[in-house]
């Protein structure tokens, strides 16, 4: 039976810039997990209804409907105990999930502030509108007011990553010696950035890149067969 | 033989304000080993010059001088392995190491400038004014300028701790269902703030003020027997 994940995609079907959708990929392909990936548009949330909520990601693992990044995680990690574990044990989860809440919190915002003007026109057109619809009632800002000043962005998030940089100069991954989920939740804050748009948003030789560079070339270059920003233009 | 732990003292030589000393007491105490505290001040250069720095905690073990916390904390680790250990695994280590960067370069700025004012009174008089040359030779700022603004410093740690809340929720501890050394590097912060000021950082039944409560009470009451500010007013 073929594990199911509903992902955002964009004008192009093989467009996937959603940084939680690259997590569960990310864990997928860690536990050596096939799946059906399936282009998803932000309005169509009917498609997923039976996961309860109206976001993805959503993996349908026979009658599981499951959404929330995290709690995919988990789900895997429970149902494929055979497979190689997400988690170094449960000091490597709860800093997992810290990880999980400051990126969320901090850097997720500064890359949506650094990259959403290049997105916005990859999306899919209906989403488009949507999107802009939202963040307006969400923020009391529009996109382009959001997305207006990106080199200020990246100065800041130049800042908010300092910690990142640093513990990347010492160990190869946020794992130690090798990835765990903690790692692909950053990873995916990464890679939608890479997808999205052309802006550094780090020093090609710093520690992060590195790392960077490392986690994509993972799995036989699971995540680099994801095309680069490049690729749409 | 016994290990001896130099530290920063006050005006009182039972006043133990600093935060990376905590780190390393509650690693002492995590292992379940006795030391003989040594009260420093920080003018005292040439009593830890066998460190090899000018710095604090600084930990004499047989013919081992070291200092930097984190060290301290590899040191033990290795050279008491039958001790319980400071981390659960790797990813552990890792991610504990990533705490640490994050909170010296992001929280222990806040608290500084959230209690510092209190503080300063509390030191010993000779170092009351080093602080005060070496504030204002590195920041260009006096310390009176530095800790003006205390609420608002309190207002910004409670949107930086945001994430640290987030997972105190769900978990008890950084290192899951036990404390490992993650934790230690953040209750040094608080520790620090509970010793030299009678100033809220965050409300009483947040989750980070269960989780503190739980480490004061570790160990027999090993962190909760330092007084706090009451004690020197």
């Amino acid at each position: 039976m073929t594990l199911k994940l509903f992902e955002v995609g964009g004008a192009d079907d093989a467009f996937r810039p959603s940084p939680y959708c690259w997590r569960t990929r990310m864990a997928l392909a860690h536990k050596g997990l096939a799946f059906e990936p399936v282009p998803w548009r932000a309005v169509e949330k009917d498609r997923i209804a039976r996961s309860g909520g109206g976001i993805v990601p959503v993996l349908v693992d026979g009658d599981f409907w499951l959404n929330e990044s995290w709690d995919i995680a988990v789900h895997l990690e429970t149902a494929y105990p055979d497979r190689p574990s997400l988690f170094d044990g449960d000091g490597d989860r709860a800093k997992a999930r810290f990880l999980d809440a400051w990126i969320t919190g901090t850097v997720h915002g500064l890359i949506f502030r650094a990259v959403v003007r290049d997105q916005v026109p990859l999306l899919a057109e209906k989403d488009q509108a949507y999107y802009r619809e939202r963040t307006l009632r969400k923020f009391g800002l529009s996109l382009d007011d959001i997305g207006a000043d990106p080199d200020t962005a990246v100065e800041e998030l130049d800042r908010v990553l300092a910690p990142l940089q640093s513990v990347l100069d010492e160990v190869p991954y946020l794992g130690g010696s090798r990835p765990t989920y903690g790692d692909y939740i950053v990873f995916g804050a990464f890679q939608w950035a890479r997808v999205a748009s052309r802006r550094k948003l780090y020093a090609d030789d710093s520690p992060v890149a590195r790392w960077f560079a490392r986690l994509l070339a993972a799995f036989d270059g699971f995540a680099a067969a994801q095309p680069g920003r490049d690729h749409w233009e």
